[in-house]
C-alpha cells in the first residue's frame, strides 16, 4: 500500500489551500509601485472585514506573538502596571513578555481548563481606585487548553474601569466570533497561520483610535514594531520596510476565500467542527480538558490522554496519517489536542476522530471502534437537516 | 504584439527562481517535529557557508532592517555610545534606529558616492581614549548609492580600538565578498530578498562569540529580537516562536542553488555583471554616482540621470518591460539605479542596458543605440575567453 496521506490537525500551522500555495509562486514585484498598492488595498479592506473594524489592520513580517510586543510598546511606558489574565501557556508567555519589556505585570491566573471569570476581573479592577492598571491582557482563545474566553464580557468590565483591553486572538481570529469595534477592543492581534489559512510569517494587529492616539506621545524606545511608523506608511499604501510580498499574495488569496464563504459561515463551520469533535471524543469515553463545555473552543479540542500523549500521537501519525498536537508546559504528559481551524472541514474531523479511536484500540484502550465517528456524524446530520 | 515580458532589475526584491517559488507550495508541517528539524539543519549549515562563519546564523521572520534592532538591543545598554558611519540612505536609517532605541549615536557621514574612509574612522577611534564608543555601525554595500565599503579595512581599525563592528550586509551578502569570521565581524545581518534569491520576509543575522556573550548579561528590555531566546531554541533545532515555514523552504531551495554555483562563483558572477553594467553605462555617455570606480558596487549601479528619473523609469517599464529603481532621499530626482544581484545573469544586464539606452533615445537624449550593449558584451567576451 502507498503511504497514508498526511492530515495536519494541529492548532497551527494549519493546512494551506491550493489557491494560497499557488499565490506564493507569483513573480516578485516592486513593493514601492502600483502592483503593490493594488495588493495592499485589497488585503487591507478584507482584513477590516475579518477583524470587524473600521480601523487599519497592520501587517508586519513576523510571528503572531510579535504582536504581544507591538501591543505593549506602542501604548504603555516603562513601569506601567498591566493586568495579565492567563488561562494557559500562551497567557503565561504574554505575561513573561510584558515583564521582559519593563512593565509592572500583575498576574491573574485561572486553572487549566477554565475560562477567565469576568466577575473576578471586574472585582480586581474595582479595587484599583487610583487607576494604576493601564492595560488588561487576555487571550481570545487559549490554544494550549482549548478554552475560549468571554472577550465581550471581559471587555465590558475593562472599559468601565478605563484601562486598555488587549486581545491575543492568534488562534481565535476568523474561527470564533470577535467584534473588534462593537466590543470596543483596543488591541487585537493574530497570526496568519491559523484560521487565516496562510503559512506562518505574518503578524496582524489592529489598534483602536484611543490606543493609536497613545502611540503618538508614548516614549517607549522602539523601531521594528513602531505603530507611528507603520501608520504613517499606511496612509501612503506603503509599509515602513520591505513587506513579505509572497505572504501578502497568500493572504490575499486566503481572504478572498473567507469573503466567499462569508465570516458568519466560517464561524458556523468552526462551531460545527467543534461540536462534532467534542461529541466524538466523549463517545470514545474520553474527557475534555475544558471544565465548562460552553466555553470549550471551536478551534481546538484538548483531551485528557488515556495513554502517554507522545505514544498516542506517534501511532496516529505514523500508522494512520493524522497529525495531532501534544500538550504544552505542565500539560505535556496529560493531554493531546485536535486542531480544527483554518482550511479544515467536517470530513477532516471525522478522519481525526477515527484515527484517535483506532489508536486507542491498537493500544488496548478500547475494544470497539466506530462510536466516535458515528457520534460526530449525528451532529453533522442534525446540522445538515437544519 | 503581446505585452513585453517584465524584467525586475531592482536592488531588491529580486527575481525568484522557479525552484524557490515551487518550494513555497509545499504542504504545511509541524514546526515542532522531525520534518522541521531536517529543514532547519540543512538551512543552518548552508547559511554558515554563505556567511563564512562557524557561528549560528539566526533566521527571524521579519524584514532585513529588523536586524538593525537585533544587533543593538542584544549587545548594548541604554545610553551606550555608538558610532554610526553613513554613506547613504540606509546608513542614515540605521543611525535613526539607534537613536530611537535609546543609544547615544554619533554620526560620521561621507558624501553620496563616496565609500567610508577607514583612516577617518581610525582617527575618530584613536581620539576615543576612554573607550566610550561601544560599537561601530557600517553598511557593507550602500544600496542607495551603489557604493561598497571596505569592510575588511574598517573592521581592522575597529578591532584595534575594541568596539563591536556591526555590518549591515542586506544588499551585500552573497553578492560581494564578506568574511564574517576571518574579518572578525561581531554582527552581520541581511535579508532574504536580495542576493539570497528569496521573497522578502526573513531577517538573517550572525553574532560573534564575543557579541553573544554580551547578550547574556545585557539589560536592554527585549522580546522579539532577543538573542538569548533564539540561541537557546537553536540548541534544540527550534525557534522561539513559529518560524515562517514556507519562506524556510524557499531559503532551502535558494541555498542549494548557491552551493551548487559555489559562493566564489556567485561573487564572480556579480563582479562580471557589475563590470558589464558600468561599461554599458559609460558607453552611453552617462556618469556613475560612485566617485571611485574601484568602490562601485557589483550588486547595484547608481547612475546620474540625464532626464527626470521617474519619466525614464516609466518608459523603460511600460514600453520596454524593464523595471529600474529610482533614487532615495536626497537623490530621488538626480539618479536611477540598475539592480544586478540575486537571480540575475549577464543577459539580464544586457537587456537592462538596452532598455536604458533605448529610453534615452526615445526621449531625445541619444541619437544612436547599440553602444551600451556592445561595451558590456566586450566585457563578457573577455571574461569568457578567460
Amino acid at each position: 500500500m502507498i503511504k497514508e496521506k498526511s492530515l495536519l490537525m494541529l492548532p497551527g500551522p494549519t493546512p494551506i489551500p491550493p489557491q494560497v500555495a499557488a499565490a506564493m509562486t507569483r513573480p516578485m514585484i516592486n513593493h514601492r509601485g502600483e502592483a503593490f498598492f493594488t495588493l495592499f488595498d485589497e488585503v487591507s479592506a478584507n482584513l477590516k472585514y475579518v477583524f470587524r473594524t473600521e480601523q487599519p489592520v497592520y501587517v508586519f513580517p513576523g510571528a503572531g506573538s510579535g504582536g504581544w510586543e507591538a501591543a505593549l510598546v506602542n501604548t504603555l511606558n516603562f513601569g506601567d502596571k498591566v493586568l495579565s489574565v492567563t488561562i494557559g501557556d500562551f497567557g503565561d508567555r504574554w505575561f513573561k513578555v510584558a515583564g521582559a519589556l519593563g512593565f509592572a505585570v500583575e498576574r491573574m491566573e485561572f486553572a487549566a481548563g477554565l475560562a477567565a471569570d469576568p466577575a473576578k476581573i471586574a472585582e480586581r479592577l474595582a479595587a484599583d481606585t487610583d487607576k494604576q492598571i493601564k492595560a488588561v491582557l487576555i487571550q481570545h482563545n487559549e490554544t494550549s487548553t482549548g478554552v475560549t474566553n468571554d472577550v465581550q464580557a471581559i471587555a465590558r468590565v475593562v472599559r468601565e474601569h478605563g484601562a486598555l483591553i488587549m486581545v491575543d486572538s492568534v488562534s481565535g481570529m476568523a474561527a470564533l466570533p470577535l467584534e473588534t469595534d462593537a466590543w470596543d477592543l483596543d488591541v487585537v492581534l493574530t497570526g496568519a497561520q491559523k484560521a487565516l489559512m496562510c503559512p506562518p510569517g505574518l503578524s496582524l494587529i489592529s489598534f483602536s483610535e484611543r490606543a493609536r492616539a497613545l502611540s503618538q506621545t508614548n516614549k517607549m524606545p522602539r523601531f521594528f514594531w513602531d505603530l507611528k511608523a507603520v501608520h504613517s506608511a499606511y496612509t501612503k499604501r506603503q509599509t515602513p520596510y520591505t513587506p513579505a510580498i509572497s505572504l501578502f499574495y497568500a493572504l490575499q488569496a486566503a481572504l478572498q476565500m473567507l469573503r466567499e464563504e462569508t465570516l458568519e459561515n466560517t464561524w458556523a463551520r468552526h462551531r460545527l467542527m467543534g461540536e462534532m469533535c467534542r461529541a466524538g471524543v466523549k463517545a470514545m469515553g474520553l474527557e475534555l480538558l475544558a471544565k465548562d463545555e460552553a466555553r470549550a473552543s471551536n478551534a481546538v479540542t484538548a483531551v485528557m490522554a488515556p495513554l502517554e500523549p507522545k505514544v498516542l500521537r506517534k501511532t496516529a501519525r505514523d500508522r494512520l496519517g493524522v497529525q495531532l498536537a501534544g500538550g504544552q508546559g505542565a500539560l505535556e504528559s496529560s493531554i493531546f489536542r485536535i486542531g480544527h481551524l483554518g482550511y479544515v472541514t467536517p470530513n477532516d474531523v471525522l478522519q481525526a476522530l477515527a484515527a484517535t479511536e483506532t489508536t486507542l484500540a491498537l493500544h488496548g484502550k478500547l475494544d470497539n471502534v466506530g462510536a466516535a465517528v458515528g457520534a460526530a456524524q449525528q451532529v453533522w446530520v442534525a446540522r445538515l437537516r437544519g
